[in-house]
């Protein structure tokens, strides 16, 4: 137990979103023997972390940025020194920034990747000849400009349906009641598949060349590599990789 | 953060089946909300756990056990009061009983429940009138003995298939390497699926009621809830309900 080089994740933000993340993790990386997998820890406290999108919109008061440090200390506690938070609303500044100002606050070192910045930068290693990229996202993160803004700094141009397509179309794809994937994800229903694939066509049509899946629900629902020649990329295989590349880059297995 | 009542999980024996039980308690949990979904800690350190087999049948000196031990007290750190182990092996007496011993000897708390003797607990409060149960196990369970003097214990008949089905039909299904459920499990080979039915009819035959699938790979090739009539029980399920009832009794999700 001397050498410590754990990858943290930070789950209960759905709770399965953090184990898609650790699945991620181990599919990733190249090992034949359980003894030649990565060490990875998983602390999953769902009731402690309030709701981010309440908190951003001004609902609740409570930023769920002091929760989430809490975590942060003690996934290093368990040894980890990098970690990962498979919840794309959490890396709005508001959030993410007050997480990083507590742990300096405190003293702690554990170094926490930014899922987006992550996945932005395994779309230009992965296809340097792109340069325009959809983005599906709930409307929170739309609001906050998480992809977009990212993908600007890096020199792309986010292509983002338009507002009708992303309130009537991609968020109920997530969050209805009766057929969003929140509420039935396993197996998802056809009607919000289906939802997904005319937003899919939608940013195609505006130009989009590959098309992020920016919600952690999205991929359940289009787990196809490619939708009619786009790539479609998964921000957790991309902060999976992400993180082996921070631990154990020689593990790291090639794309495939 | 203060209210600690975390249910713990040792994973990486194998990586896949830590993921499995973690994902099995989230499963078992009356949830609507991120928020209703119970704390859970996942520490998954494959390497640090030499091979339970090879210490058991003398071909290595290094007991798992204290470094088993170890995480449980790196799962207590993290809030843990109650842990599980997904690994049938690492129940064999020679392990299991020395991470208790160790954990007395350096004074922690933490509880860790006994998988085999939780399924067969299971066993008899779900199907009360059944007196005959099938084991399907590897090999090196089978020598152990752990399914057959857990069953007998507790009053019941245990009905395991003929050495030559042990050793040619069911253990071949998990770690042959051409069609072994160790070696592709994603999804598990036909034939691997048509040994573990055909074992099932085995014992069906020599009078099984029920059968357990005493090893974690089992399920993924057989995850029906029922074979030809006869109920399939999955130890971690078992396992997921016990730690699930022995934290937040209140949360457990009904049999349905």
């Amino acid at each position: 137990m001397d050498q410590d080089n754990v990858i943290g994740v930070i789950g209960g933000m759905g709770p399965y979103a953090g184990l898609d993340l650790v699945e991620k993790i181990f599919d990733q990386t190249q090992a034949v023997t359980d003894q030649e997998h990565l060490p990875v820890a998983l602390l999953s406290y769902p009731e402690r972390i309030d709701d981010r999108s309440a908190f951003l919109f001004g609902r609740s008061q409570t930023n769920p940025a002091l929760a989430i440090a809490a975590i942060l200390r003690r996934l290093e506690g368990a040894g980890a020194v990098v970690a990962g938070m498979p919840c794309n609303t959490a890396h709005a500044a508001p959030i993410y920034g007050c997480i990083l100002e507590d742990l300096a606050r405190t003293g702690h070192r554990i170094r926490l990747l930014h899922l987006i910045e992550e996945t932005v930068g395994f779309v230009r290693a992965t296809w340097p000849e792109l340069g325009r990229i959809g983005v599906l996202s709930t409307v929170a993160v739309h609001h906050f400009r998480l992809y977009r803004d990212a993908l600007e700094r890096a020199g792309l141009e986010a292509v983002v349906p338009e507002a009708a397509v992303r309130e009537q179309v991609v968020n109920p794809a997530i969050f209805d009641p009766a057929f969003g994937i929140k509420a039935q994800g396993n197996p998802p229903t056809a009607r919000a598949r289906q939802n997904l694939l005319d937003a899919i066509q939608h940013v195609k049509a505006a130009g989009a060349e590959a098309v992020i899946l920016g919600c952690t629900e999205l991929p359940l629902a289009v787990p196809e590599p490619t939708v009619d020649g786009l790539p479609m990329i998964d921000p957790a295989v991309a902060l999976a990789r992400a993180l082996i590349q921070a631990t154990y880059p020689e593990k790291l297995r090639p794309l495939g």
